[in-house]
């Protein structure tokens, strides 16, 4: 977080964007492209080579990309062929595997662990040492809380891996494991520590080793305070409808406009 | 762990004590104090600045204290705003974010996450990769297991969260789940995997997900042991009890001095 | 990842193999011995001291050694006294305290946290985030996924622990919990999530909690793909039988060879 710039390595074939502040020892790779006023803070490492770098005397770095306005807080290791859009920011070490790409506005927390060929959306939260298997999709708006895990693999080991998926809006409490090939639909809410075995409608809420679904999210209550879900009519901080409020925005058709 | 003190970065503003001791890269920002005799080693962070730090100029690093006679291990980062006790030990990579207050005598295990405005007390353990959310609580004699996880927010996200609690000597094994606001008493004992739903009363065994209160643990026999639990009788290892027994000391009032 | 062996600070106690690349900022401590053509990325440490390092005057690091063709990737910190052999490889942050043994052409993902006094056979592949406590045992060929975990202690805290064991061949799913002393069979598949309470008998699908024998292996079945397990007739990637295939190898006596 010492923003110094002292001892760091950049690659002269990097593109770095104007006002991009760099903190001690950051190495950036060939082809790594910095948004403007970008903040990647110490010891990070972005666009870390693949895997064929170590013994392929012709290794060619892919391109990288890191949004403006993005923080990338100490020891951050992004490898090589990731696209990550604007506004990101993201806790301490976490590591993002080659070739995922990243929406606006997301943010991942400390020692979260995506895999390689991973995509999620805009604006979606991803809290410390979350763990995304390789070829999972996330949509937009999507939060996941700590220990909970995207898995791909249906009879491991295999070779043959089929990533899960979350959609929009949805919440994925602690330490819930979602099962290979799983679908997640939109608006869900999935208790902590279930193990999703099969394919979740859009608006429920399911717990449980293996999840049920209990019930529409729309029906829980929260003692004298209403309706908590759909959960964007009462909570808007960083989200896009946070000046006019969620229904206005969807009614101005913006939600169609970001996804 | 190298006790060099090579390429250090000390604020003048930072308070350090007699006998203090660097390893290589580390950080000491503003308004930090180190007791006596403490080691700081490789590329630890002490006094990390808050979020403001990156865009506030005027912004003032609040006070910052760890204890005497620790051992921070490598690469642990301690935000400004925490106030830790005399011989705190860690892991590696531990994170503790800012306003934190931890008792005396404490350790964190390697990868351990707090967060903000957590409270511990005196003489907890915290093993490996244990995560607490914001405002939760800990008492004296704690002892938490890898992965396990205090949670504080009941319809996430939102913007009302409330901590969980975990009362005096109680154990929760690992990869346990606390739900938010849910208050475990004391002599607890917490079983694998288990997801704690309601309020807990002393000395209760309880396990599974949701965990039903099984016995009380003074009833748990250990083969050809007698009776492991309360376990302060059998184990006194680091604990201000080791020198006279648990019973003794309990009697001779010091239990209720140090809490 | 920076192989450049800037600023390393190599022990002219160490003994360093030929063709052996460094990282920046590396470290090798005493009686460290790293087999040729082994590769240690940015800021690992190898051979970190044991506790009494910094209070005992008299202190003589135990002998360390890393197998030859090992990729040590960034930030891993191996502690003094472990022997691990040939064509090692690991993720980012891995930590392997005191003591611990592994064999040849073992791999561990990021984060992945092994305690002291472990052992782990040939051909072991633990993924990001797998937690091993002391004087647990893995067979060789085992697989581990995300956040598993081996226990040790029954009655914790306590002064006598008692390690789990896995087999040969044997998968552990994501989540998966190990109760301390438990011993897993050779061939198992233990299902996400699941606690292990009990001994698991050889070629057991087990899954649940507290875990379940629900069936043997070989009667699995995959749509359209017959049976998937035994796993080593079908997948080969890195194994010692890649070439001529399990059945043969297995006929050949080369298990019996390895293990």
């Amino acid at each position: 977080m010492k923003l110094t710039g002292k001892n760091i390595s950049i690659s002269s074939r990097a593109k770095i964007g104007k006002n991009v502040q760099f903190g001690e020892n950051v190495v950036v790779y060939d082809n790594v492209e910095i948004g403007d006023s970008a903040i990647i803070c110490n010891d990070c490492v972005i666009g870390e080579p693949l895997a064929s770098y170590y013994d392929d005397p012709e290794y060619q770095n892919p391109l990288t990309i890191i949004g403006r306005n993005s923080l990338v807080r100490s020891h951050a290791i992004i490898y090589a062929g990731c696209m990550i859009g604007d506004e990101f920011s993201t806790g301490h070490r976490v590591t993002i595997r080659e070739n995922t790409i990243i929406g606006k506005n997301c943010s991942l927390g400390t020692l979260t662990d995506i895999q390689n060929n991973v995509r999620i959306g805009d604006y979606c939260r991803l809290h410390s040492n979350v763990h995304i298997s390789a070829q999972c999709s996330l949509g937009n708006y999507v939060f996941m809380y700590p220990f909970s895990v995207m898995t791909n693999d249906p009879f491991p080991p295999s070779e043959t891996i089929i990533g899960s998926h979350i959609g929009n809006y949805t919440q994925i409490a602690v330490h819930v494991v979602i099962l290979p090939g799983i679908h997640i639909g939109e608006h869900c809410l999935i208790g902590a520590s279930s193990v999703v075995t099969k394919k979740i409608p859009d608006y429920s809420l399911a717990t449980g080793n293996p999840a049920i679904i209990l019930r529409d999210v729309r029906k829980i209550r929260a003692l004298g305070k209403g309706h908590p879900y759909p959960w964007p009519q009462r909570f808007s901080r960083g989200m896009p409808w946070d000046k006019i409020g969620y229904d206005s925005w969807v009614e101005a058709g913006q939600e169609a406009k970001v996804e």
